[in-house]
């Protein structure tokens, strides 16, 4: 390969990374539904949220006017240990499938939370903080979203209280470690501490766990202790804003070189980097100053948006969480055991599930051994060994790019790669020694979910 | 904190990159003795090497003379892929110790080989692949060299045949994994494919390997297979000229902002991460045109510069190798089983043995508990977790801080962090557990290896 004009890696400068968080919900036209409170089913109020979030965070959370929010000079320290990520030209990707296509990946991985996780945990650290709280409680899966959240606690000294979903705290002994390296409590769930948790496991004897009974545990506990409030990784209006910042750089990046992307691709749990990638490229969108092709890549063995119902749903399990609008499976529903990574929320974010129903973007699902096979072409050539979550969005991206190879076009392709996978080595593992297999869960199966939502007439 | 002068990280443009390697043996007025046949005890000529290395790499091994050596295309397109390094600026740890020491540190971890053996695992694959081999041969004993080699090879398409440390491969199974997932085959060491194999099994049974051993079980496979070569990740001459690349950064980078380091610390295994970042520096030096403290930093476990002795040793166990004059514990050394991570070679670099023993270079011993408390303040406060070997810089870089606090003088340290620590969790455990205990061999025990170095006159 000779010189490129573009070079392999785009890095912003610190006085070009952004000041401001874009909050895409002010150029909606059809805003997203608010949160209901689970007894009366009537918009939650700021002052009914305040006992679970912390206030500058509730907030933002109704705040579907603003379009530009400040981010606090404090959090802007902190994103500058490990921000600007870098945009990444795949020029080794691009050869290997020897493409027309221009392929950038925004990469979320190199900070040691391992995704971008950290962009909305160290904000909501901080209003914690802020706020005089003594510390903040959670739920993680697979574990990124509770090590970025220990990471944050720990540099602003606050406590750190993880519910990890049991199947993963025994699973993955070495993500609970790196919590504890950041002195986080982690608790496997469902645990014997909560009210919930024993109700569960009463209910349910030697369960693994789920998201949805780890988000309720974690919801008790900060609603029960005087100093600490709940905060979420995903799926929330005020985790999209803050992860605009992963959008606002890419565009930035994008902009220095004129490239105007034809498409762009995130994979899809709860929406967090989803929406975070795409706010402001969608923000145009809305304004009608340009358009993209944006695709959202699921999982085919949990496909909330391309198979789930657009209602009303419970955030969680033990439905001691507000009502959301969203794509949903049902609360209840559980990918099968042998989806591998994360991915595995029932339900999406209420914002960009308005976004898909008012079709300005698209869903894709992949099933997982298509996804490993991208993932390791992609770590052969582009050197990352990527999570297994942000291979959807490789597996999605190299079609397209194999597409204009077909067509002989030359798009411009961005997406979404948001972690390493080095802590998922085991699902690596099944996939080499061929033990990995598919998951598509029938129409029935579904339909047995769906069939249990809450009736709400909104 | 307020908008600061010099960036949290300073990258450099692609166009600063170097593109040459620097030799610093050319500014030396003691040249690294050379090599010896181990059955003639006469210097190894570029032929007799040529059996085990491939012929470029020979070349450079011998290379006393010529101090800049082009970094050919290819690999240099490869660098992109992954470099440059950040240079960070330490502001948050500077802030936590409340020191009037300036701190930086280049991060040579942000690539999924975890550490900088991918700076050249690179170049030697290179070489191979460039001469028409089918494959390389080498030992890998915590991982770290074993994964690099493997990226390397993929990405060239080389086969990668890694004897790994038997104990290592039966606890770090996900860096096992991770090698596969890049094609390699790794076999535990020792194996029963080899002879020397065979013979250490038959007279140690149930041993758990060393990494001398795994070297000669190599070395044996690279020299019976037509088509293979031996590569080693650390303590060759070519290696530190490969490494140069980290320090030539690291000068181009504080260069940028006219700063000058006052200590440059690195932490010492088999020298490969020192010597290539301290290269430049000790080049000024060794012409006179600045000067710098210069610290190594090993294990009290492993301490082969500072009570070792400088003479001509085997580089392996199985005495297949050719010697090398340096510090050296004695072939047969292994640190003791409390003994977490690398940094466990029984030798050490050929040059910087010679600077060291010029007085050109200082060496200092860390215990391991402190250098994990070390590890957890870095990590906390600058947000990545560190590799076990790295914090030994880490662990003096704070001591040396911390006396410029005492003294108020506004001294500038660099230190190497030469990777993550995302593989050593176990070891990172058995901190918090309160299970990690520290081990310094007695001079009796030293002895007893020294008195077995073999008698050479030179």
């Amino acid at each position: 390969m000779a010189e490129n004009k573009i070079p392999y890696k785009i890095y912003l400068e610190e006085n070009e990374m952004p000041k401001q968080w874009y909050n895409v919900r002010a150029d909606m036209k059809n805003k997203p539904a608010p949160l209901l409170n689970p007894g009366t089913l009537e918009p939650m109020t700021a002052e009914e949220l305040g006992g679970v979030f912390c206030d500058e965070l509730v907030a933002q959370e109704l705040d579907n006017d603003t379009p530009y929010i400040d981010i606090p000079q404090e959090i802007r320290d902190f994103y500058k240990m490990y921000r600007p990520s870098p945009l990444v030209r795949a020029y080794c990707l691009e050869e290997k499938l020897q493409t027309p296509a221009k392929i950038y990946y925004k990469f979320e991985g190199n900070n040691t939370s391992g995704s971008h996780k950290l962009n909305s945990a160290i904000a909501q650290a901080y209003y914690a903080k802020k706020q005089g709280l003594k510390g903040v409680t959670t739920e993680t899966g697979a574990g990124q979203w509770g090590t970025a959240l220990s990471m944050a606690c720990s540099y602003l000294d606050l406590d750190c209280k993880v519910y990890m979903v049991k199947v993963s705290y025994e699973q993955k002994p070495f993500r609970r470690e790196v919590m504890r390296v950041y002195g986080a409590s982690v608790t496997p769930s469902p645990s014997m501490e909560t009210e919930i948790g024993k109700k569960i496991n009463a209910e349910h004897p030697g369960t693994t766990g789920s998201l949805g009974c780890a988000i309720s545990e974690a919801v008790e506990v900060a609603v029960k202790n005087p100093g600490y409030r709940y905060v979420l990784g995903s799926v929330l209006n005020q985790v999209l804003l803050h992860q605009s910042v992963i959008g606002l750089e890419t565009k930035a990046a994008l902009d220095k070189y004129n490239i105007k992307p034809d498409i762009i691709i995130g994979c899809a749990g709860g929406g967090s980097n989803l929406g975070g990638l795409i706010s402001p490229f969608m923000g145009e969108k809305l304004r009608g100053e340009a358009d993209y092709r944006i695709i959202a890549v699921e999982p085919a063995s949990c496909p909330s948006f391309t198979r789930g119902k657009f209602a009303y749903d419970f955030c969680d399990t033990g439905m001691v969480c507000p009502l959301a609008k969203m794509y949903t499976l049902g609360a209840d529903f559980i990918p099968s055991a042998n989806h591998a990574g994360g991915l595995r929320y029932h339900g999406m974010s209420p914002v960009l599930s308005q976004l898909y129903d008012d079709g300005l973007m698209e869903a894709v699902t992949a099933v997982q051994t298509d996804v490993f096979e991208a993932a390791e072409t992609f770590a052969r050539v582009e050197g990352i060994l990527p999570a297994p979550e942000s291979s959807h969005a490789i597996k999605v991206a190299i079609d397209e790019a194999l597409k204009c190879k077909e067509t002989g076009e030359e798009k411009t392709i961005v997406f979404g790669l948001t972690g390493t996978g080095y802590f998922d080595m085991v699902a690596y593992e099944k996939f080499h020694d061929g033990e990995m297999t598919d998951y598509i869960p029938t129409d029935e199966e579904l339909a047995k979910y769906a069939e249990k939502l809450p009736k709400v007439e909104k």
